[in-house]
């Protein structure tokens, strides 16, 4: 008989998505005269900047003749993309990172999702709360953690992120072995210092663990303080990997690119304690259940660092920033403290009231979508999200439009 | 401490195609004035179709302008391809295949490796012999095997294909409850007939068992006899997923698009015996691990079923076709028994020797590089595979060394 993995059982539905969309088609349906602004989804607006659909077009035109037509390409991504994201993402801001260390994959949700593969079903796992959820869901998945009960899965160590700590967790008063971390974070929109992230790296290191670090948002960070990649830390190549995405930095969300930096000096371990290269194992993970990312689309990434792209990039970024600040200034305007909003697409708002009463407020009074910061987790409940993913009229619009509603209560 | 998953260390390291490639290079060095000719790996040569290339074009145009341009997609993949692909790869051929029940996906080498994460980890698992070496890997690392020993992994039902059976295995003798069938076969070119298929779909039925399909070749059967889709069996449904690639049929292999059809009718059960939908448990896996193939690829892939594309799949794959059948012709005039080579790409030699010998005498004699039989499995020894992948000219080239070497000793 065929059996199903029993753990998938303990998954609990997330109805986050759909029960704003219902909402939405509710409110939509009493006011059809309303036109909704969606300021709730981290999906990207703006088109591939004009280098990307240049190079897009050429590499679809190879594709096009037998003459340079290309099949199967390495699974880990070409040395022609490898080698630019090694000089221009790293070494350029002095993070040792080599070409042989990048594998390109076709996101940062699959990446991080597949990560915990490569680990026993027995080890501790350090989550944020609140949290991007695949993480939780692919370690559910895997057998490590028990049943869900009040908002939580019994076994895994959650991260609080509060107001209290700045968003930024502090370390666990129990031992862990893999750690997950996402800076700049989603959904908070908080950033963390060098010092902070150090002691991250200094915990890993005195605890033999392995921190998953997840920085899809780096290119929003415009703080010359901050540090791009974890990298950029002593001895963080020993026990960190670090999850890049082309989603975000320039419009990839639909087109699917991404990378995840293995060093080959980090380790894991064996039962009886013998080191072993977590870079090899993720190289036979990647090889053998991945087929590389579509040869136009590595073209296209390509293209990102090229002197036409790289301001084109920042262009964008720098559009939605603005965006950012605009949310950040109109809500703290209204009394609202925020995090985010600087350094990072989303605004974490302190509603001082339930998540989703704060959300229906915004969408019945002013016809704004954003998204209940209780969706990502307990520590979540009592803020919203906003993100900056949008056009600059209706960004605008949308905050004339919480503002009127907002004050005049 | 960050402990690692200890099935990895059972895996074997595959050394085929490195070795392969050390020694051409070896003859190379010795004989730099031949040029030698790759009938080994199962890459295509011939472009992408013109239609797709036109449709992939279009779609980086909208990806261009914010106006049209396509952020996240479904996971599960946009409805105008799965609807196609309903339409015309099952409804046409009167297999009841719905459009939501078709997933999109980057690749069959990812959905073949994934899909057994859906099961229990003690589940008996049955692998033919020779094979597609992910079938095998992934279940190794998911702890589903024993130690390797006299090539092959402990705990597994291996599905003998040899030339007494038609390289069609037979239903095996203990009960299995996950079973991989591949037809038209990689690596033997076997096909399999209505009937002995409707054994193995019978034989699920009666076990509870499940089938995973690979169709990954479908598009070269010719022979009108033949089944393309496990679903054109009565009550296959029930317990077959089945697995389709872009790959071979339009030249996919370096652009990236597959997909597989879970029926909502299929079940796998709960330890205590309760029937749970398999649709279910791949579509929570896919949406969680998986983000959706890029946007202008599956806009290339819809343009497949176009009336423009349609036959320009068929003239591409006659191509190859004619190439097996030289192939084949070729070495049946020499005294050799060969599999496949019609309704496939792969034309499987019985080279009544060892098959690293007969590479080795090809290599050397002819200059014509092959896949030994035995990197296979054990069943695969003494055979070779050749790919009908080339240009008209090479094979011809190839032929015709290959018999002035062979039969002038």
């Amino acid at each position: 008989m065929i059996r199903i993995n029993e753990h998938y059982r303990k998954l609990q539905s997330s109805y986050l998505f759909s029960d704003i969309a219902k909402r939405v088609a509710a409110f939509q349906e009493a006011h059809p005269e309303t036109e909704v602004i969606k300021l709730g989804i981290g999906d990207v607006t703006r088109s591939l900047p004009p280098a990307c659909i240049e190079a897009f077009h050429r590499a679809v035109d190879e594709m096009g003749e037998d003459a340079t037509f290309r099949g199967y390409g390495p699974e880990q991504g070409y040395p022609f993309l490898r080698e630019k994201i090694a000089e221009y993402d790293f070494q350029a801001r002095g993070a040792d990172v080599a070409a042989d260390e990048v594998f390109i994959s076709d996101g940062t949700k699959c990446d991080t999702g597949n990560f915990q593969e490569l680990f026993a079903a027995d080890i501790r796992v350090a989550i944020p709360d609140p949290v991007y959820p695949v993480y939780l869901d692919t370690n559910v998945m895997a057998g490590r953690t028990g049943a869900f009960a009040q908002g939580r899965y019994k076994g895994i160590t959650y991260l609080s992120s509060t107001a209290e700590n700045g968003f930024v967790p502090t370390l666990p008063d129990e031992p862990v072995d893999l750690i997950y971390l996402c800076f700049p974070n989603n959904p908070t929109g908080a950033t963390i210092t060098r010092d902070r992230l150090k002691e991250w790296v200094d915990y890993a290191r005195d605890h033999q663990a392995l921190i998953l670090f997840d920085a899809a948002y780096e290119v929003f960070i415009r703080d010359d303080g901050l540090p791009h990649s974890i990298y950029e830390i002593d001895g963080a190549r020993e026990v960190a990997v670090e999850f890049r995405s082309l989603s975000k930095t320039a419009g990839f969300t639909g087109t699917r690119c991404a990378y995840t930096v293995v060093p080959k000096d980090c380790s894991a371990y064996t039962a009886d304690g013998e080191k072993t290269s977590v870079h090899a194992l993720w190289h036979r993970r990647h090889t053998t259940k991945f087929n590389g990312v579509s040869y136009p689309v590595q073209r296209a990434a390509e293209a990102i660092y090229s002197a036409e792209g790289r301001p084109q990039v920042r262009e964008r970024i720098d559009y939605y920033l603005e965006n950012a600040a605009r949310i950040r200034e109109a809500m703290r305007g209204l009394g609202y403290t925020c995090a985010g909003g600087k350094n990072s697409p989303y605004i974490w708002i302190d509603g001082k009231t339930e998540s989703w009463l704060f959300f229906d407020r915004l969408l019945s009074r002013a016809g704004v979508v954003c998204t209940p910061g209780v969706g990502f987790g307990p520590c979540g409940e009592g803020f919203i999200r906003i993100s900056d993913f949008n056009s600059r009229k209706n960004v605008d619009r949308a905050m004339e439009r919480i503002k009127e509603a907002l004050s005049s209560r």
